[in-house]
């Protein structure tokens, strides 16, 4: 077997190695069984009470209120940006909903939601290359809109909401892909908060919504029972036959999560993790730049570039050359990205660190 | 580690071991990357990889035609029950389907369409309790129909059409979840043709859609774009983030077929496996009584009953502790449903059929 390495991809993303390896221990036999966790029925009592942990562990290492339902629904944010609105919009006559532009996925959003109803762009950074999180007056929020929908962290940029904007009684709704579970989050704040699973809480194929009761119940009529929340939440997520791997994986994570410490803890190794890289990048003002600035930089995703494309390609390949993987930054932005989720170790964000202060003595 | 058991699950179902074994033997390092195959992004080249050769091995397994475009979609068949009114009910102006009625699955699917358009039951063998495959005559085909969906294979009641109906010029939709990749079909019959990956080719989340090229183009304006086939094909189904890990392994079951000797070769193994049990079923007249019309017979799933639910439980329990597992029958039907997909190994047939012996001699 090859070295394992630290591995920056913004997802599907590194996961714990006990995590991996304890799926790689029991894959032929889950619980005794005489199966695997895949070969298994989404409805005999052993996986119903792998969902059910994984509500449970949800609301304790959240912190989920009681008023709020949890669906364990197909498919990633993305299909999340349709199912808002199929389940939302109509709570309000005026089928009106405003969206916070702070990157591309927060645009992707709103495309989908005008699909439903009118859509508003009520602030955006786009003309500040999305390199930071925009003002929200509350003066400008609808009375009407049946919610304002914001990217609690954006991926690809590198910036989130440090705190999140007082809507008054318009519902609140966030994607927070690629940060829940990853810091304390107060989920009163919000209507429906979601997340897929790929970043912090295991694989692809899922996505976690936290829905406040009283918005059920409104979905359109075009809603699929399969991407309707009052129907998912009622069944515990079991309408169909669910992503029973990745359902799997996110009760190992979250139990992986309360091992560590709880989401204090790993918070708390979160912030060092990105302090270690920020603090590569200020020490070095002439030769990385840092995308966001630095109010709203995200914990989670490191965006930076150097003086030319040339030494970002070396950059690149010379960190990969020593186990630092999947540095590259999105097509759209270039430069590098380093995304440090719940599953990279800190020595992956020490060595990566150390790696950037002796590219910048050699290269700067 | 317990002995492995011959699971009769109706799905998520049994895996062939050695693909099983390959999982768990790359599992911390795929293709000497140093990450798992779920620690990596879904556009990395290696990852593409993986979709290219899934569609490049249903076409060369299954035959499908060029002028069919796979899709790779997230959710089961149940979410295709919406994707395909949602893709193909405008493909005419009158916007109609007919559905011919099979079974539970059959019926959701068409409450599913009716969201979208006006939909009939053309057919239906509720009145029979399923037992058979209802009848499509030829003039009962709606010229302006946009499409006529049938149910290939019913998991529930365990008939199946062994020959496809002649709809002309009017597309045909099969719902082959439970039987795609355990015979040839002839692709071309169908307009749209599709399966959940649970059954015969891995594992949950995860649906594979055949659609014929000139019903592309046609997606009514609420469609997501995450569930509207002419985007997911024209970005080979990483539009999103996909389901990597459920791709991954429908690769290892398209593999594992081509090393079985082809879709030819696990069909004859199919037919002997349900012939095993139906023989033993058939040689106890008075004892089992098969749910199915014998010219209807599901070759996956094999429904059948005892004279009183008292001996269904002994059965049921008698059969787990031999290691059959998972014969207990829908819960809407009750008595023992043995489903027998591409995974059960042949000797698991073998073994079930030999209980049954056994059991009518002890009990009957």
């Amino acid at each position: 077997m090859s070295q394992r390495v630290f591995n920056f991809t913004a997802g599907p993303s590194m996961l714990p190695l006990p995590v991996l390896q304890r799926i790689q221990e029991e894959w032929l036999d889950f619980e005794g069984l005489g199966a695997s966790v895949v070969e298994i029925s989404h409805l005999v009592p052993e996986f119903k009470q792998v969902v059910f942990d994984v509500e449970r562990l949800l609301r304790e290492v959240l912190g989920v209120p009681t008023n709020y339902r949890i669906v364990l629904a197909h498919g990633g944010g993305a299909l999340q940006f349709s199912m808002v609105p199929m389940n939302l919009i109509a709570t309000r006559p005026a089928r009106r909903a405003q969206y916070v532009l702070s990157g591309h996925f927060s645009r992707s959003a709103l495309n989908e939601g005008a699909r439903f109803g009118t859509v508003e762009a009520v602030a955006s950074s786009e003309d500040a290359s999305w390199a930071h999180i925009p003002a929200l007056e509350p003066t400008a929020v609808d009375e009407d809109a049946s919610y304002v929908h914001i990217t609690t962290n954006n991926t690809m940029v590198g910036t989130r909401w440090h705190d999140f904007p007082d809507t008054g009684h318009v519902p609140l709704v966030g994607d927070a892909t690629s940060e829940l579970l990853s810091r304390r989050m107060d989920v009163s704040r919000f209507g429906v908060l979601y997340a897929g699973a790929q970043k912090n809480m295991g694989t692809s194929g899922l996505s976690v919504v936290l829905v406040r009761e009283d918005l059920l119940g409104h979905a359109l009529p075009v809603t699929p029972k399969m991407l309707n929340y009052t129907q998912l939440a009622r069944d515990h997520s079991l309408s169909n036959t669910a992503n029973t791997f990745a359902i799997y994986v996110a009760r190992l994570m979250l139990q992986w999560i309360q091992t560590a410490g709880g989401l204090d803890a790993v918070e708390a190794a979160n912030e060092r993790k990105a302090k270690r890289v920020y603090d590569a990048i200020d020490r070095y003002p002439g030769f990385y730049s840092g995308h966001a600035d630095a109010a709203h930089r995200s914990r989670m995703n490191i965006a930076f570039r150097l003086p030319t494309g040339e030494l970002d390609a070396r950059f690149i390949a010379e960190a990969e050359a020593q186990g630092l993987y999947a540095l590259k930054g999105h097509r759209f932005f270039g430069g590098m990205r380093a995304s440090v989720y719940n599953g990279m170790p800190e020595d992956g964000a020490q060595a990566l660190a150390a790696f950037m202060d002796e590219f910048a003595r050699t290269h700067g």
